[in-house]
């Protein structure tokens, strides 16, 4: 059957397995081809193709909920649900999102992007099946990557005393989105390779068939209490039987065939159950089998070679000039320590981790755990310097406020992809950092403006006091060559930039550099603009702005922060404590909306946030 | 020896068991004295003396680090740290706090208050030593109920792969504040019925040893396996094993003797240990140990019978406004569903579950799956009502916006303790939520100002559409009976109390009632001014507002949250847009840094947002 004929998941229930796997391998060349062509995340769909179309043949969605954890590997699951003639779209501004997403299809039960949320999604629609009376049955699939954050484990938890009938497959590639790491990993690999139980019994009650009389009887007893727990010690698994779950596998997430027998029949138990499913990320093509971390995500390529298409910017990313930058100072600091989420490679951290691996540490995908063991780390002389995306560092506010700043530690966080992030759209757009972070009680922020600020930024972080975060957007540097650090940084002030008088432009971080095209135009109607770079967010220097605000009848920020509680607001709220009422201001950000994917040029545009949407709208306001 | 007499830990090292068991007695007598009279957290405590002294009896605090989950437990800790003298000030304004605080002593190697953070803390603690050369222990002590939470699972994830020496206590007293739920809790359960595998090997060993010949050496083969097999299946804590911590356990948390012995010895083993032991809840009070939930946190009581001293008001508190008024909503329409994090009694669901045990859903400490397991039900026609206390809804910022606001899906919540919350202090007050919830796109917050808007509005969130929240302060209702529910409910509209003209009073949720004493003040001082309950704090009704604005010079703004990105910077950021910029505006609320604690009316003296301050500093300005 022809991959492009399969227009529901209904068109698939009646193939045989051998056209099942006929369409993986289309599913693969179309997956390859667009992500080849276009960017995307890549080696994790490859790596559950087949899971897909197993889950796709047992249960019947959109009756039944399969609720797709994080969403990198969903798009074999889009392309069985009706997208495939969309697929060309995929994470283009008005297409597809690469990620699940309920207004874009029934079939998307649930939504996500960050991980660690869909057992307990799951359990939602399973108890709301139960109240409400229904019948449906109820899939999670989460990657054990995902199963090392605290929220997997509290659904664990709950869904075990809980009786719910609901599935959950644990995709188990050994992998994040880097390699994975902690205790259940390790966990996990002794119940693959652990010997079965079956063949250890059989041996027993052949034995014990030799044994004749009182002796036999009396050994007998033993046996059975030693067959008992032999079954409980060798089975894998007991780790979730432990919490009331019961287990079945680890199964070859390959094996179409397997895979359907073993879904039909856990879709008859009741309770909940989890599936321990065995899948290589990146199947079916050579380059992404051998390096799964690189084509987790990835830009265009060549999908003979592996080899990216498009050499792009010849300047470096922020993100590796936060890695070197870090190295360099850890070199010289001992207490520097540098920990990720399970995304060294993402946050720049891996660049360090190659010359020093002992002043890395990966937590696994636990923003939580994180901040409260750098908290603990900075009780005791160590500088921690937690890197993580912004819209995931979301998941660590209690953490950060509980944890950091009530101690007033000096904790260093790092927050890459601040901002709009383009391709990965709402769930991945860090659209509020500065509001959440700023809300914390000592904390000091700061917004480099271009990468050699963000290593002067850097360098000043790791010998102020207290909490310090430092956010930049997912970009290239601004120059091919870093400069070496500065030698003197001002703490805490503003820089100006251009001096003029009659409008204060006031950008935060990046953002600085679109108010350097609005300042031109001014210029060329005009007007004579101060050109600010701020940045620091928090806290504001009462004195330098008082003579900024003094000489300046306008004042305008601009931040690619939402507006409610940003950078515009703590400038407000600065002129209305000094009593600068008689000013106007006008405060550009992000909207008081989620913002949906596209590219960042494009999506400044849309919003008016880009240079020439601010000078325009401030010369019709002027 | 004389409790009095112990200055430090030091004081108890050379004491026999004897000693140590008499002062164990004193301890007790000394923290009942002391919450019977004014009081606090004493179950927790009680139940934790034994081990507090075997504690510090075998280790060496303050350079052995001890750190303590909650703090709810840590009475026993204060007495025999230096604190004997000034116990007596616990939890009053400039006395000793109720929890772990560092700045108050260096035994407080790491504060708490919000819980499950001991893992991730004392792994800090354990990663520094090494990093930096020292050669200190390190101990976590942590009850069952914390162990609900994610971030201890995240914990012991990257504990048992980092190989740190460290101790973890799981004091197992089957409670975290309400009984213990979910499956980690029937497992420690079964654990502790568990027969010991010692037994079993000794009796397999005797029969081996009958054996004669061949026979005797292939079944001796054999039985290695299934005693290896065995001693893994009967052997209690088989789920840490497997996450790489050794586990030794369960002990009698109330004999010293053995709890020494015990913790000497995991004191001298490589790597990650457990040591699981079990305690009594309110061990030596016979009214706590019966009902160690009400003595979790409790008021003055007499001694003797157990019964509270002072009736208090005579008016519910606003938690069982809340309770009630569920209950009524609930019996009528079969959506709806709360969920509480382990707090049933703190969040009044306890009188729902009462009556309708099948509508409530106590998911253990666990925030963050709590508001996601929400969504999964709201995607599925439920309407889920989270009841979390304000300071911690903070660990559930990520899943309230990404997996309910960006899918803009209905769920309640309702936030407790928002504001000061007392003699808790800065880890539980409700600081932040206005800030932190206004960033939320598609938010409705509402805060009522007294215990019949509660009613009204916790009607109208029902049939809201979105994410809805509801913030309260603790605090009783300001009458004695409830109202009925009004029949109409002006959605979305702040509700004008006293119509004047020269100042506009604007409150936020229960501060209004400050305001109407600012009011009354400003009316015997010759002002006019207009009184308003703002009710709805996001999203703000323009055209109400445009109406308010243009009617009065001055707009007053007071809310019990941080000035920073609140109430007021929303009515002022609101006042920009419509270009109200001729106004003067004074912000009132909570200053940018944490609050001590404190009694409620004279942390607002202090901090000068009660009604008078607020209107004299008023009339100083205009």
């Amino acid at each position: 059957m022809d991959l492009k004929d399969v227009k529901s998941p209904q068109d698939i229930k009646h193939c045989s397995v051998e056209e099942l796997n006929g369409l993986a391998t289309q599913v693969r060349e179309t997956i390859i081809g667009q992500v080849a062509k276009h960017g995307g995340h890549l080696a994790s769909s490859l790596g559950v193709v087949e899971l897909t179309l197993a889950l796709h043949y047992v249960f019947n969605a959109p009756e039944d909920k399969i609720v797709w954890d994080v969403g990198h590997q969903a798009y074999v699951h889009k392309l069985l649900t009706g997208r495939y003639d969309r697929f060309g779209t995929l994470r283009q501004q008005g297409g597809i999102s690469g990620f699940l997403k309920r207004n874009e299809s029934e079939y998307d039960c649930f939504g996500a992007g960050h991980a660690t949320t869909s057992i307990s999604a799951a359990l939602g629609f399973a108890v709301a099946r139960n109240q409400l009376g229904r019948n449906n049955n109820v899939v999670a699939v989460i990657g054990d990557g995902s199963m090392t954050g605290g929220m997997a484990y509290e659904a664990l938890n709950n869904a075990g005393l809980s009786k719910q009938n609901m599935t959950i497959i644990l995709n188990d590639n050994k992998m994040s989105i880097a390699p994975n790491v902690g205790g259940f990993s390790k966990y996990l690999n002794r119940v693959i390779s652990d010997p079965m139980y079956n063949k250890m019994r059989s041996d027993l009650d052949r034995l014990m068939k030799r044994l004749p009389g009182v002796l036999g009887s009396r050994f007998r007893d033993l046996f059975l209490q030693a067959e008992s727990a032999a079954k409980n010690a060798v089975k894998p698994g007991a780790f979730f039987e432990d919490l009331g779950i019961r287990y079945f596998g680890p199964i070859d997430g390959h094996d179409i065939n397997e895979l359907i027998m073993i879904l039909e029949r856990v879709k008859a138990q009741p309770g909940p159950c989890i599936v321990h499913v065995l899948t290589e990320k990146g199947r079916g093509l050579d380059a992404a089998e051998k390096n799964p971390t690189k084509f987790h995500g990835c830009g265009p390529f060549d999908p003979e070679s592996g080899l990216p298409l498009a050499p792009g910017s010849k300047n470096p990313s922020l993100t590796s000039v936060f890695g070197k930058t870090l190295l360099e100072l850890a070199k010289k600091d001992k207490r520097i320590l540098g920990i990720t989420a399970a995304m060294p490679t993402g946050c720049g951290l891996d660049i360090v981790a190659k010359e020093l691996p002992d002043r890395v540490i990966d937590v696994g995908i636990a923003e939580e755990h994180a901040v409260t063991f750098a908290a603990g780390l900075a009780c005791d002389g160590i500088v921690p310097v937690v890197a993580i995306y912004s819209s995931f560092m979301q998941r660590a506010y209690d953490q950060i406020m509980h944890d950091v700043a009530l101690q007033n530690l000096h904790v260093v966080f790092v927050l890459d992809r601040a901002g709009l992030v383009g391709a990965d759209g709402p769930t991945h757009h860090g659209a509020f950092d500065l509001s959440f972070l700023r809300t914390v009680p000592g904390m000091t922020i700061m917004a480099p403006s271009d990468e050699n600020e963000l290593r002067d930024m850097m360098t000043a972080a790791i010998d102020m006091k207290g909490p310090v975060a430092i956010r930049y957007p997912r970009g290239t540097a601004l120059a091919e060559e870093m400069l070496p650090p500065a030698a003197t940084f001002d703490a805490k002030l503003p820089k100006v930039i251009e001096q003029g008088k009659d409008i204060l432009l006031l950008g935060a971080g990046f953002m600085t550099n679109e108010l350097k095209k609005t300042s031109k135009i001014l210029k060329e109607h005009g007007y004579n603009p101060t050109l600010v770079d701020a940045r620091f967010i928090k806290p504001l220097d009462e004195e330098c702005y008082r003579g900024l605000f003094e000489n300046h009848k306008v004042v305008v920020t601009l931040e690619d922060n939402t507006r409610i509680g940003g950078y515009g607001s703590a400038v407000m709220e600065l002129m209305q404590d000094l009593g600068f009422t008689d000013k106007e201001l006008f405060r550009f950000g992000l909207p008081d909306h989620f913002v949906e994917q596209g590219d960042i040029p494009s999506l400044y545009k849309l919003l008016k946030i880009d240079g020439e949407s601010v000078a325009n709208q401030l010369m019709e306001k002027l």
